[in-house]
């Protein structure tokens, strides 16, 4: 065996199209993977392209075309005839067409949806209803479909005949005759029992399935914890409609990680790659958060104003602000992040904000007094500001910190229960209110110490 | 079908159990998955652990041992006779054995050991030396191993034989007799082909593997690019040592993320769920990054410090402080996060350096003239601080925003040049960096308009 290296092959894929090698190119091609041979379609020039895709075979290409991003699967199709669209979208599964629709302007969709035949028209349409990010969006319809009835050695007839179009067969699903879900067989339960047996005998009944109308996060969270191939989606009288199969429930895992980070960061998510993005558009998705995030500050310059005075007469407080401002943000993110992953997880729940909140004011409490320490000492050894300025300062930090613990942790948790996304409740919007929150504090401890 | 409600199913379990129903808890468990049952282990009360252990059937039990969390599997290893601890071990997977010595305290891995015959002992070695978060320390070695010569038919036997000891059946490797992977087949392409042709004919060559050495997070973007159900580990001389599933592949997915938030977030990651976590531990895992990050404010102070008679002559400067520093952190955020996806993505590349950094300062440069003039709007309409002390603030954007967005993009970068983990270059330690920076930038053109 020959190691597969896809960047050599990649480079040599290119080369042989620039010298019009196509022969040569079509054999090397035939050793590659779909998805690379899409990394290699996304590289050529546009009037390439088309020879490119029609140098492959009737089913590779297909397969690389759903590997494509949606420019370079734009470029193609406005270049395709109608039969080699039609024979493209005929190989695609459900769940790729109806990507593929949500992501082209409306005059492709439609050319797309006159080469679709009206059966598999409506079922786009059907698929296209159910709200974005549900299980029904992201479900596939193409599963093996078995009857209770059958032997094992039937069944395997059935799958032999069915399965080449099917994006999974390792899990079968056994529907009564009004598509009623009862129970599930896997392709290993099948082979290891007697050909004789009836599926009804040894299918799993105890079947989990999500509701279609269910969040896509949810979905991947039983994937996560059941460790599946694949999960049925059923309707709301437990009719199977469709099956979520784990190599998509993976990429939506990446995907919704992606975005609670991007939000964290105060950046609109984008699915395009970083390099493929102009920055026109990059400075599209971070240009209104940080113009957001400058006019909330106008509340710590307020602050700091109504406070000029006093700061005056005691200038060496003004050198702390950065440190305690930098410590609330600080410590308000660790709480937030952590009870963002918490609530993304599933491990955590409205009903647990009391004692979420109880944990982090502890927490605080012993992160607050251990920084004070080590400030005090540092101030009275380091910086040798005195003691009431060091007294000040640190006991500002314990009081910062526990306010701020309690918000990180509290917010997130408020934005799930009022239905907004927790991710946005991170860094950058915390450490704005911390910026204040912990000026106030700030001043009022001072105003205690040092009569200001 | 009955609707599968595990948390109804758990609910009724711990009642049965404490009500001691032992027959009908059964006939509950018997319909629960084994990762339910875990979390109905993990509730129940010490005494009550073993009870509910030795309920269960014995292929259930060792299933639904692997999903408890390591505090009850050591509880309950105490506990365990010779017998019922080798019985456990025997039907575990091997990834799943070395996973539960990794977490065990040394006298529990020498019992362990001590109940693992000779052969799987030295497996387990060779799997333990493999560095952390290596593919060979995290594959398994419970794979179908084909021949070339053989016929489906033979395949089909052999699985039937071997199978119900495998992690996976749905992917088999074809090796020659020195161990040398050769081929892959799928048992769909098995069930789709004539009974009588060679696997020799039908397996594919072009096999994509990763290197024993080779580190989890390249394994999981191999799954996430090639959509597989299973990855073969090979060493160095491409001989066939373990494979890694999709499962695992996920789970190291999730465990990835969760260790990059918490980094960038500036908290020690742990693996225990949040509300088990005592807040103990939550200090320690967070203390240590508000002490450095709360000394290396220590700069910011010495600048102001060194500022201060020059404050003092404009004591308006001092009001836009905070948000000059908050948009410094936020836009260097926005940039470093940006890079640390694409580096974990496998995205970008270190070689992209300096397109990337090249980029963010085009970016930059649109997000500080945007800020800029809907700063000095609003210090004119709002603040009314006077036409120099505006300019100077809003001139300062700009040349902050460009700071920052390059420092943010290119530390992550030469973080994992240096072999550090990117994502500890994340906010609060460009925040603390981009604190500094804003200062000095500030101040500079201060003096160039104030004369101070």
């Amino acid at each position: 065996m020959n190691e597969y290296d896809f960047e050599e092959l990649c480079r040599q894929a290119l080369q042989l199209l620039e010298e019009k090698q196509y022969v040569r190119l079509r054999t090397v091609l035939d050793t590659m993977n779909a998805a690379d041979i899409a990394l290699v379609a996304e590289e050529v020039e546009e009037e390439a392209l088309p020879l490119l895709f029609r140098i492959l075979p009737k089913e590779t290409a297909a397969e690389v075309f759903v590997e494509m991003d949606s420019e370079t699967q734009e470029l193609l199709i406005q270049v395709f005839s109608d039969r080699e669209l039609k024979q493209v979208i005929d190989q695609m599964y459900l769940d790729d067409t109806v990507n593929l629709i949500e992501e082209m302007p409306a005059n492709v969709v439609k050319r797309i949806l006159r080469h679709t035949d009206p059966e598999m028209r409506k079922k786009i349409n059907e698929v296209l209803q159910y709200p974005k990010d549900s299980a029904g969006s992201i479900m596939t319809i193409e599963y093996v479909d078995l009857k209770k009835d059958m032997t094992v050695t039937q069944a395997f007839e059935h799958i032999r005949k069915t399965g080449v179009d099917k994006e999974t067969i390792y899990t079968c699903y056994v529907t009564e005759a009004d598509r009623k879900l009862i129970g599930l067989v896997s392709v290993k339960t099948l082979l290891l029992a007697e050909d004789s047996l009836k599926l009804s005998d040894i299918m799993e009944t105890n079947i989990i399935s999500v509701n279609t109308l269910e969040d896509q996060e949810t979905v991947v969270q039983q994937f996560d914890k059941y460790d599946f191939l694949a999960i049925p989606v059923v309707d709301g009288e437990n009719r199977l409609v469709g099956i979520v199969t784990v190599d998509d429930a993976m990429d939506i895992l990446r995907e919704e990680n992606s975005e609670d980070i991007a939000k964290m960061a105060a950046v609109t998510p984008t699915d395009k790659p970083y390099l493929k993005t102009s920055p026109f558009h990059l400075w599209k998705a971070r240009v209104p958060w940080l113009l957001l995030l400058m006019i909330s500050a106008t509340f710590t310059g307020m602050i700091i104003t109504s406070f000029e005075n006093k700061l005056a007469a005691c200038v060496a407080l003004t050198a702390y602000i950065p440190m305690l401002m930098g410590t609330a943000g600080n410590s308000g993110n660790q709480a937030s992040v952590t009870v963002i992953q918490g609530l993304s997880s599933g491990e955590l729940k409205f009903s647990d904000a009391f004692r979420i909140m109880g944990k982090e004011a502890i927490v605080a409490l012993l992160c607050g007094l251990t920084l004070a320490a080590c400030n005090f000492a540092k101030m009275m050894l380091v910086d040798q500001r005195g003691i009431v300025v060091a007294l000040v300062v640190s006991l500002t930090l314990p009081f910062i910190v526990i306010c701020a613990k309690i918000v990180g942790s509290g917010l997130p948790i408020l934005a799930k229960k009022l239905g907004f996304d927790p991710a946005v409740m991170a860094s950058p919007f915390i450490s704005t209110i911390m910026d204040s929150a912990s000026l106030l504090i700030y001043f009022w401890v001072a105003g205690q110490f040092l009569m200001l």
